[in-house]
């Protein structure tokens, strides 16, 4: 019945997956006091009482788009699963508190199986000091569906938007980037070298910081804490799921601004220079458009930068221009390119 | 690598779904002083601010589970699903103020089918006076999945849980019961004949009412205002999704309690009635067990009687016992027959 055999219609990957939020959502208009941010941030805001704001957020993650059980053990799923949407709410420079987990199974998965995956919330849970507070558990006719909200709370004043990134600002970026994606391939291509041998015992020594920032990502709850120590407010702040240059464009647009990324300046770990070369992958590609860092990208005002300089875990990669210089990627070699979303596409054709 | 071949292994209906999300979240313990409520009502309940509380609840709704795209268009699709939503946070005495909407949608969708699928949940949102405040867009690999979370308060002292009903209570279900499932078996029988018969047109005229409160439902928001009004606070509430049997259930073992429910009290549409003959079917099992009427059950004090008494919206249909004497059905004939769930299962085995 809604087969897309229509050649009038609009196939979903036309229009990609920011595309197709942006299309539907557009039209939802805000009309509740309580509501102080909407669509189109990392997380909602809320407001119930004088000086604290609720956030929220929310993420699927699909059996075949997101993740591929033959290399995800379900402990590991169900910890990403969590941090995935707590990345969203420290992004708002927020504290989580509470998340809600549904999933739909099928009947394929024993029960010792979601045991697994649940250890895993637990685990994340108890790490990360926030209380698992409902849910929905139904069947699935296919694979395994995971949705998860979270729930946080950060004083109305400290609250940071992807919008407020103001020319001259500094674009700063924390951790390292680009492992995850690495990690990706590593499993995709110890998966093929399985199906031709399974007695093959893979050695992933060379890799395990990849492999860890791929199965078990940390979210940067240390980030909103460090940056209030460190007396800074970002004018602007989104978290790297996506890829860099992803984010760094949904910076640029929702501030109405520009900006200078220096190739340089992208903090890599050396397994990801190593595994890059092995690979015979651009680094730089890789950083810019691998995805799933669940690292924090955030704009500072020129003044603090004294106070972020000295922090290994703070690395000022650029800075915000005029809209009309537009975004762009300055080279090693001094040139400069357009930055684009290439971020990790789950709604292009299969 | 999780097929369930092995016997050591349990199976998922084996538990059933209240037994798999009672198994998996016993372990989960509160450790947020701001968690009121967690896993075990219609919501969870969070406490920001001195006198007030937010209510979340989170529902999953899964094609060939939850819904079949052959009979129920998609407009009426996005409605049911934040329908399904508000009906919970209703079920707190709260008032529901946003939501998020996340989709996993294969690429056989056109555009155009998720802008009927948002043009229902907007209509939803406009008529429940609601925002649609965030979600998550994203691929399937097979079928389409809705996840819905939905966000209300209500004073502190206000808020309704399942667990406070007291012997002598009243049990008052609002509206009738048992349409949306009779309205389910008149859609599945005129799809049977439009398979033998493409040109058959069907006459859904004597249906109507059972056929929009499967396709359409109206989530219950005058209660919590009816209530108010009436200077009535429940001693419990729940609403009813699985089926009214089901549900007092719930509310029977989370209160330690026991109840009478009265056979020739509850209430049902003419429309109910004549279907459940022309299908041979007993109309008391349709109430107590077929689900998705999305009306509210709850108990209040014998005192409080003289006030709900004369409205057309609440029919009073038992009482809550001592627990020792368990949980009845009172027959026309006057002979008791133990209650038991066998409420709409949708983890049972396939």
């Amino acid at each position: 019945m809604f087969e897309n055999k229509d050649n009038s219609k609009t196939s979903i990957s036309q229009l990609g997956e920011f595309g197709l939020i942006d299309h539907l959502t557009k039209h939802f208009t805000i009309e509740q006091e309580t509501t102080i941010k909407g669509i189109g941030d990392d997380a909602a805001v809320l407001n119930y009482s004088e000086n604290q704001n609720v956030v929220i957020s929310t993420d699927l993650l699909v059996e075949g788009v997101h993740f591929d059980l033959s290399y995800m053990p379900l402990k590991h799923l169900g910890y990403k699963a969590v941090m995935v949407n707590l990345s969203d709410i420290y992004a708002m420079n927020a504290n989580a508190t509470q998340i809600t987990v549904s999933l739909a199974v099928s009947n394929r998965f024993p029960v010792e199986a979601l045991e697994e995956l649940y250890a895993g919330i637990t685990l994340a849970s108890k790490k990360y000091n926030i209380d698992v507070v409902g849910g929905d558990t139904t069947s699935s006719t296919s694979g395994l569906i995971i949705s998860v909200t979270a729930i946080g709370t950060v004083n109305s004043i400290d609250v940071v938007y992807r919008n407020g990134a103001k020319e001259n600002d500094l674009i700063v970026v924390t951790g390292d980037v680009g492992a995850a994606y690495l990690g990706l391939q590593v499993l995709e291509r110890e998966k093929e070298v399985f199906k031709v041998n399974p007695k093959s015992q893979p050695d992933l020594e060379p890799y395990t910081y990849l492999v860890e920032r791929q199965l078990k990502p940390e979210a940067r709850k240390d980030i909103p804490n460090l940056l209030a120590e460190l007396d800074v407010k970002p004018t602007s702040m989104i978290d790297v799921s996506d890829g860099l240059s992803s984010e760094i464009i949904h910076i640029c647009k929702q501030s109405d601004v520009g900006c200078n990324l220096y190739e340089d300046k992208i903090p890599l770990d050396p397994q990801v220079m190593a595994t890059c070369e092995e690979f015979e992958l651009d680094s730089t590609t890789v950083a810019l458009s691998g995805g799933e860092d669940y690292e924090l990208l955030f704009t500072i005002q020129t003044e603090d930068f004294l106070k972020i300089k000295a922090n290994p875990h703070l690395t000022v990669i650029g800075h915000i221009t005029d809209k009309k210089e537009g975004m762009h990627l300055i080279t090693r070699a001094n040139t400069k390119i357009p930055l684009i979303a290439r971020g990790w596409n789950s709604l292009s054709e299969e």
